[in-house]
């Protein structure tokens, strides 16, 4: 059982501004029955919301794990969280999977992607 | 060499918005050369940023990292920006130890911590 992603990574990149970020901070419990399931078919279910921009997620083993949705704009975060099933899994969580957790909702404001240019 | 920090962690907590957030995505190269140092150095010296509100950060072991910083406001955020060493630090990333990153610079609008309660 891993959290790890295959690699290479894609980060999110910068979208023109403004635009908005979920940033999510979750240290989880020994309770983790459905936790991947639920997990994998949220990131499936959200992909359907207008505005939605892309997810990164890291995962320190034994540690913090951090999730930050991007999105278009306050309606496309606002039709997220309440959409029904993921409603279902934020209880889920707050009754199974997370020993604490925060949510922090912010406007973006300005953004920059770095790309390393290719080693000759 | 481990990027995990010692159990238990404590995320920073939901202040009191607006305040804001700088998200930094990064995936790293294979040359880490004096990165843990840097970093350590980093987290010692934002501590004394006047309105630094804390850090969160994970880390997918071979995959993506994730540091978010807290501050009261664009003032704060602009200090620890423009800080000397810190500009330092950031060209050294740039010229060695990212591959990619993305830097997300947000007002956070409204946030919200839970805590799960003891267990009997």
């Amino acid at each position: 059982m891993s959290d790890q992603p295959k690699a290479p990574v894609t980060p999110v990149p910068a979208h023109e501004p403004p635009y908005y970020a979920a940033v999510f901070t979750t240290v989880r419990t020994q309770e983790q029955d459905g936790y991947r399931e639920t997990n994998a078919r949220m990131e499936e279910l959200v992909k359907d919301i207008p505005g939605y921009l892309g997810m990164d997620h890291a995962q320190t083993p034994g540690g913090l794990g951090i999730t930050v949705g991007y999105f278009r704009d306050a309606d496309a975060l606002a039709e997220w969280r309440s959409h029904t099933e993921h409603r279902m899994a934020q209880r889920r969580g707050r009754d199974e999977w997370y020993r604490n957790y925060t949510l922090h909702v912010a406007k973006v404001e300005r953004s920059h992607t770095f790309v390393r240019p290719p080693e000759n």
